[in-house]
């Protein structure tokens, strides 16, 4: 099979996305560092593979993929005997549970948390003032989607059943960033969450992603 | 096999996604009318089905699910047999491309058209006013999506490839109410987006989620 070649930055959160789930199936891959900053993003080289200009893109041979949760469901899909497993493939029935739940994380989650993640750890690296008022109203939202994952962790040991899945290695870079900001008392005031989150962030696939910022 | 059951209301959007994909696999299933303007999404009862309080829901025996998307990909995958095949089942590649733009209509389709199906068909209805400010920059952010599905659309007939899949049938909703609307102009004036437009929404299946608004 063609080696498997991931285009990203290893700041940026979709990318991030990406590689926790490399490292969890542990398969062997090639990172292309897209230098962002010089907007190596938005040339025509990458645009071919990503015409929305963003991080990160993938490629294996003629396949091109580009949106974070299309590829790493894939990756968990061609590599299912490899690693960590992070499907339920067991049934139509357990898959459509797992997909809820990513359905939640893309729906629900990733909008406010990417915002305050935009507010409260990027802005203030480039200097840029944090809005309030935009951290008040994620803050809130992101508090009510919180509250339903603490009814669903007294539940369930993880969000889609009680082992590990793609739904919550999906959450990983967010929750990372937002841990060490602020918004921190919005996981810390919840104990399921809050025992979640430090489970999740303690796998050694997502430290391994963390080290690659390093480089 | 036990019965299918959906909650939800034929005036919403999310619901309309659920039954459009029903109608395309051509099973039975039987419509549970959730009354919102009496505020029956946020009964103790809708909320033990989703925690969100929004329609639609679905039930068959023990399985429970919501998320519109999760929805119908449970059933597309559960009778992949029947009716219009709406997956790409043939391998791990071709899923991951259908994955891929499902995943552009969840991450850049819908909030922009989602945004502004509120602003130009429901608060009009509600007597409510719309915001231009938001609908500007809606619109923008909208065009920028089209430009994107019209360079595709004039390499494949359907956004995932020569066949009608529920990458085209998740757009139908939202496509529906902005061709009503002051957006239609960034459909027409793209033509390969436009031609796709007329295509889909002529389905038959669509047809007979419409009329249910009727009833
Ligand atoms: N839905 C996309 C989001 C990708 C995304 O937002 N990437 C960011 C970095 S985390 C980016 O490239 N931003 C630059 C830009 O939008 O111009 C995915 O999950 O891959
Ligand atoms: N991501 C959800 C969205 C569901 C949704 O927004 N439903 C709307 C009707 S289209 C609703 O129930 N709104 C009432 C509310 O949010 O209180 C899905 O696809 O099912």
């Amino acid at each position: 099979m063609a080696a498997m070649k991931v285009h990203g930055n290893p700041l940026s959160t979709s990318t991030q996305r990406v590689l926790a789930c490399l490292y969890e199936k542990d398969v062997e891959f090639q990172f292309v560092n897209v230098d962002m900053g010089a907007g190596q993003h938005k040339s025509e080289t990458f645009l071919s593979l990503n015409p929305f200009g963003q991080v990160p893109a993938f490629e294996q041979g003629d396949l091109k993929l580009f949106e974070s949760r299309a590829i790493t469901q894939y990756i968990s899909q061609e590599y299912t005997d490899k690693g960590t497993q992070l499907l339920l493939p067991d049934s139509n029935k357990t898959m459509a549970v797992l997909q809820l739940w990513k359905e939640v994380e893309a729906h629900h989650f990733d909008s406010p948390s990417t915002k305050l993640v935009f507010e409260l750890h990027y802005k203030p690296i480039f200097g840029m003032a944090t809005d309030t008022e935009v951290v008040e109203e994620n803050e809130g939202a992101l508090a009510k989607v919180l509250d339903v994952y603490e009814a669903r962790l007294a539940e369930s040991k993880y969000l889609a059943c009680d082992n590990f899945t793609l739904v919550d290695l999906h959450h990983l870079p967010n929750v990372h960033y937002l841990m060490g900001s602020s918004a921190k008392k919005l996981f810390d005031s919840r104990p399921h969450v809050s025992a979640w989150v430090a489970d999740i962030t303690a796998r050694s696939a997502w430290s391994k992603v963390l080290e690659m910022q390093k480089l």
